[in-house]
């Protein structure tokens, strides 16, 4: 009975209520200034945004409507990475056709145009988010730019799909717009073939994705030794040689946040929840 | 910027995450059956039904298919009180001269017809409520009866704020609804006036609202002995003497559940955003 958009913003409900997800804001852990209840008001701050993705307009523009509502509470960035991951899948889903899979996702993706790009750099107007320098002679395309951009956009003729493109190494969303979503829709078929509440399930998808690649967020964070690390512990936890728990403690102590893996865990419960997950 | 709407549905995230809130579910307690996450996918599900509440159409109707989408998820009754008690102030808050005052709120419920008791007979198909059997000689009133109530409903000309009224004195929501909601806007002040991260006022404000008057959730459910005791020690923990963690741990176990409540405290969460409260 739920629709698309409340699938939606049910995901990133579901997604910061699994519990643990080490090193993440989780049901029963907060950082120092970005509390759970940040994240609530995100997600229902984003449901606006989110519902321009359904119809015909600009996916930059619903994009950037969904970041600058989740942005209306005090805990600064909680879903950038989540809701740029959600828009080509909420649009596939709500097509004409309904083609809510790896095709239907990048056909949204290789719709988008230089005025989603605009959009997209305008989003970081409304939140700091984390993010490496951009690439050797692209300055005129750092983000920090925000709509300042937009003529080297334009004049490069840069599409959302290309500047996801130019940051695929560096940053796990952008890879899965560009690469066909796999690691997105597998773990969303871990999530419908797991069993119990929803929210240990989404616990246990997140230790699996940390498990099987490094957290860009967590690179860019952290460095890529933290990185490599957060997933080599996520391996021993899933052998069976750490406890989850007690690394979920370290890890927010330290700081060390895998975000980009919570983004893609948020992905994997819209399509699983989509898809017929009962909560 | 977050629309009324969105302020109830967040409200309502807001309520079940403050912890410990004794006997109920909470960001760090779930019973058996009835879990966090069945609370997100009703707050969620209620917002269509919220949304038609802004608008010109029926109360009832509003607040039945807030109901419907709330029900579709797997935990049973996870928020019904509280849509009941958010009705008619989301209603006052986006009337055109937006109202949300103790005026405003019982001008909606007086606006009430025989239509909106009707549907609101009808929402109780939709989930098994705890409720008291029908005052002495109005047994073709059980809400049990669900639709099958319209034609005495509309025989006895009752509207819903008669329907309220009648079940008042039984009913902490029914009391609000007919007493002029004097708890709910004098918790949200205790929320705008306390310090912190709004799930820990929320906890506090829940505490002194138990405190000040018996559970009839409790009082339903587990007889009015339970609820004596529950508000007893509310007490208890406000002066000191109880530990307010151990308490909800105990009141969990043994199935002591001040719903009204926690009714009570979404809706006082609602108004306090609404006036400014911020996340």
């Amino acid at each position: 009975m739920r629709s698309v958009v409340e699938n939606a913003v049910l995901a990133l409900l579901l997604e910061v209520s699994g519990t643990p997800k080490p090193g993440n804001v989780d049901r029963h852990r907060d950082h120092t200034d970005l509390r759970f209840e940040h994240f609530l008001a995100g997600a229902v701050g984003a449901r606006s945004g989110l519902s321009r993705l359904t119809g015909d307009g600009p996916l930059g523009e619903g994009f950037e409507r969904a970041v600058e509502g989740m942005a209306d509470q005090r805990g600064g960035n909680t879903q950038f990475g989540a809701l740029l991951l959600l828009a080509p899948l909420v649009r596939a889903a709500s097509a004409d056709e309904g083609d809510l899979s790896p095709a239907g996702a990048t056909d949204a993706v290789e719709r988008t145009t230089v005025g989603d790009a605009v959009a997209f750099y305008r989003a970081f107007e409304h939140v700091d988010v984390a993010v490496d320098d951009p690439p050797e002679g692209l300055d005129d395309l750092d983000v920090g730019r925000g709509a300042d951009a937009a003529p080297a956009l334009r004049e490069r003729g840069l599409t959302l799909a290309d500047v996801m493109d130019l940051s695929a190494e560096s940053d796990g969303v952008a890879a899965e717009w560009v690469g066909g979503f796999d690691r997105t829709f597998e773990a969303a078929e871990w999530l419908l073939g797991d069993e119990g509440p929803v929210p240990d399930r989404a616990s246990r998808a997140f230790l699996r994705l940390l498990a099987d690649e490094a957290d860009t967020f967590v690179a860019k964070t952290a460095g890529p030794e933290a990185a490599g690390e957060a997933t080599r512990r996520a391996r021993a936890v899933l052998d069976g040689a750490e406890d989850a728990e007690a690394l979920a403690d370290e890890l927010v102590e330290r700081g060390i946040n895998p975000g980009t893996t919570a983004d893609l865990t948020a992905g994997a419960l819209f399509v699983a929840l989509e898809r017929g997950l009962a909560v």
